[in-house]
């Protein structure tokens, strides 16, 4: 057997998401195992860094996979390629140390969180941001950005209740104005369930005054979901970066 | 009546061109005049710069239309993107002089042609470009092109044989190299039908090395379709500009 670490960028805009559910095809994980089980002729089970919601997109999730397999490389890729729908791309193929798991050995991962402010609409990005039609006060938002930093518990920002830690480090925030559009990056060593989407939606309600920047101090410490803001759609997050 | 000059933006994918074609609801046109229809409540016909094929995008397409209407510009801009869907966009609403023509006023129009040149698949722009497996010789490319500027009988690189004058000026093609793409914008006072997707896959040819240089005098010269390169897909074509 081999360990294959898989990086693959995907359009998520019709699947219900990067994770498998029963025999459904509309998921990414779904997919791939598919078209690497006709190559390599046995059941395989892909393991993603995380998972990603219904409608959240790629640029760089990653992957890996033990194959029985004596293709290289070079040939998984090319017939991933070839057999997988336009809106998946397996970007890189590599044989990595059989101890390698996607997801436990994650450092940290990159989610970028796209906001269209043009007064038109988005034609050609349409699908990978979200409108917002007032403007939007940025220099407030990356003031409220600055305070989620560091290693707090953001079990405010996560649309599910476990009994797991929610403990996490935001190594960074940055929020950037572009020409028609402002894009928000998020890295931490790890993210709960709709942490991104949620922390958006609150520093949505900070950039639109209808919160003050210290009510992020409150959030965190009362740990109470209902204080977050609402939560952003998907369709403007895109997992950007996982470090290993 | 008042004649209103409407900026246009359309992702042309599931669209079979700007034209009109009978009733068929998969035409910009008809998609414009439909909602124009319901606000201004009389029949109404927009007068396009030009049509663009099927598939074909537009940054900016240019229309004029005469209304019998007492709404202002702000109210038509806003009531047609209200009830377009959300792959056209109108970006822009103004009352023109009377004697304003979208098509006989162009001075000039510019489309760009957007090549993907990464070994890996385009995922969030696939629908916006055509993939080129080889490398070019983009240097190749820039000769040939300056021998298409100027005022030529443009016959060879025409789909159809028309009675009319196929003399036109072609006042630029600028090649750019980009992280993942190649970009070449056309810049003339009139395109024949097909234009630019034929001035495209002759580059191409010459690009693959597959053609000379030297050819391109010949095939204006001989006016002989089948000496130009072969067509380029209608994805990858985007009307980019249109100055009157």
């Amino acid at each position: 057997m081999v360990n294959i670490r898989l990086d693959i960028s995907y359009d998520g805009t019709k699947y219900l998401g990067w994770q498998r559910l029963g025999d459904s095809e509309l998921t990414i994980q779904n997919k791939i195992e598919k078209v690497l089980e006709r190559l390599v002729e046995h059941e395989v089970e892909i393991i993603g860094s995380g998972r990603t919601d219904a409608g959240v997109h790629a640029r760089m999730q990653v992957a890996n996979v033990h194959l029985d397999t004596d293709k290289n490389c070079k040939t998984i890729k090319e017939y991933l390629n070839k057999y997988l729908p336009e809106d998946i791309s397996v970007t890189s193929v590599i044989e990595v140390d059989e101890r390698f798991h996607a997801r436990f050995d994650v450092v940290d991962k990159t989610y970028l969180y796209r906001l269209w402010m043009n007064e038109n609409k988005p034609i050609f990005e349409r699908k990978y941001v979200t409108e917002i039609a007032e403007k939007l006060n940025v220099n407030k938002m990356i003031v409220a950005a600055k305070l989620l930093e560091g290693t707090h518990d953001f079990k405010a920002f996560s649309s599910k209740s476990t009994k797991k830690s929610t403990i996490r480090t935001i190594n960074k925030i940055t929020i950037e104005e572009k020409e028609n559009e402002i894009h928000i990056y998020v890295n931490a060593n790890g993210f709960l369930y709709n942490m991104v989407r949620n922390i958006v939606g609150t520093l949505l309600e900070v950039g639109q005054n209808k919160r003050e920047v210290s009510t992020i101090n409150e959030i965190i410490n009362k740990k109470d979901r209902k204080l977050a803001g609402e939560r952003a759609p998907a369709k403007g997050v895109t997992l950007y970066n996982v470090n290993y």
